[in-house]
């Protein structure tokens, strides 16, 4: 019973979060929507700080999970391993789209537990693509080009869909929690790795032409 | 005196808001921090929500007549002109990157202003967007490809910098509003548009190789 109280306390907080806002839901409404009492989720999350840190970590233990499990392909190659990365990222993001959509909007914000979550899962998360685009110079597969501006370029085609959730669906009739878009939307980003990363790079002194 | 008043409160909410997020942010806040009474807020602009539709006005009319000066000159090329517009887009948040990173995090919540502003700008810039990508299709600039699809990588390249303006600074150590980031990354959004649009075009029937 509490395990079901805790997961419907969580879901009913990432559906009013991300309609409502952060600072827009109070304990009451997700309390009512949950089908529990407050006390239910002062025991489990202690307070709406709580709650929120709850559902930070929850989000970006799964998230870097995903990089690491594709990173320990690395051997196979740069290029294969940041097309798996975009795969999957995409794939957890289009299963957990109400979460994620909620999750990017707070990151946006100046607060305590932005600043502790980037101090923690951004900077891993940099360091994992670090290494990729360094192997990927070193092997060969990627034009040498700044490292932070191409972490920029792919967080942001990863980040876009789900941060946009409403402009998506409004404006341009695609909806990003199908796996139609997931699919479609994929070959867009294996085509940027393949023509703005593993494009125009220059032979290197010393190797042999094969 | 009143224009005075006035620019002090816009310039007062658009720094609250972006800090403390919209809900976040009360009328006597921006009073104080604008240094002028709650009775000149509601004379300019009625309550809170009057503010935040300014602010959405005051961004999008901007945003929205870059595109149309260079849409003006479409028949140099579509490419020339998607190039303007990205250089023109980017300057423009970059130039007012607080506004920009506050208005893009409350589009993505789903409220009455927010549907207003889609059914007027973002449909307006997705018919100049589709007009461009069409003309570009047309003119054997650009490899065809599904426009929405073309749509959503744009403007994540776009936007994406000043959505994130913390993990930009705290994490990637880049700084959006600076004039340097402003030109490298211009390069890196042309590069997107030199290698992902312009290249693998096929050739068309009847088409004279030159």
């Amino acid at each position: 019973m509490k395990k079901n109280a805790k997961d419907a306390i969580v879901k009913a907080a990432i559906s009013l979060f991300n309609t409502n806002g952060y600072a827009g839901t109070s304990i009451r409404d997700i309390a009512s929507l949950a089908k529990v009492n407050t006390a239910a989720i002062a025991y489990h999350f202690h307070n709406k700080p709580g709650l929120l840190e709850y559902c930070f970590t929850h989000f970006f233990e799964q998230y870097m999970s995903k990089i690491e499990e594709a990173y320990a392909s690395i051997d196979r190659g740069a290029k294969e391993c940041l097309k798996r990365i975009a795969a999957d990222l995409l794939h957890f993001q289009s299963e957990n789209n109400h979460l994620t959509s909620f999750i990017y909007r707070e990151m946006s914000m100046d607060s305590q537990v932005v600043r502790e979550i980037m101090s923690t899962y951004s900077l891993k998360e940099k360091y994992y693509f670090q290494q990729i685009f360094e192997r990927g110079f070193e092997w060969n597969e990627f034009r040498p080009h700044s490292i932070p501006y191409l972490i920029i370029q792919l967080k942001s085609l990863l980040m876009m869909p789900y941060m946009n959730t409403h402009y998506m669906r409004e404006v341009l009739y695609i909806f990003p929690n199908e796996p139609f878009f997931e699919q479609k939307y994929l070959k867009d980003i294996h085509f940027w790795i393949d023509k703005t990363l593993c494009s125009d790079i220059p032979i290197k002194k010393g190797a042999v032409i094969k």
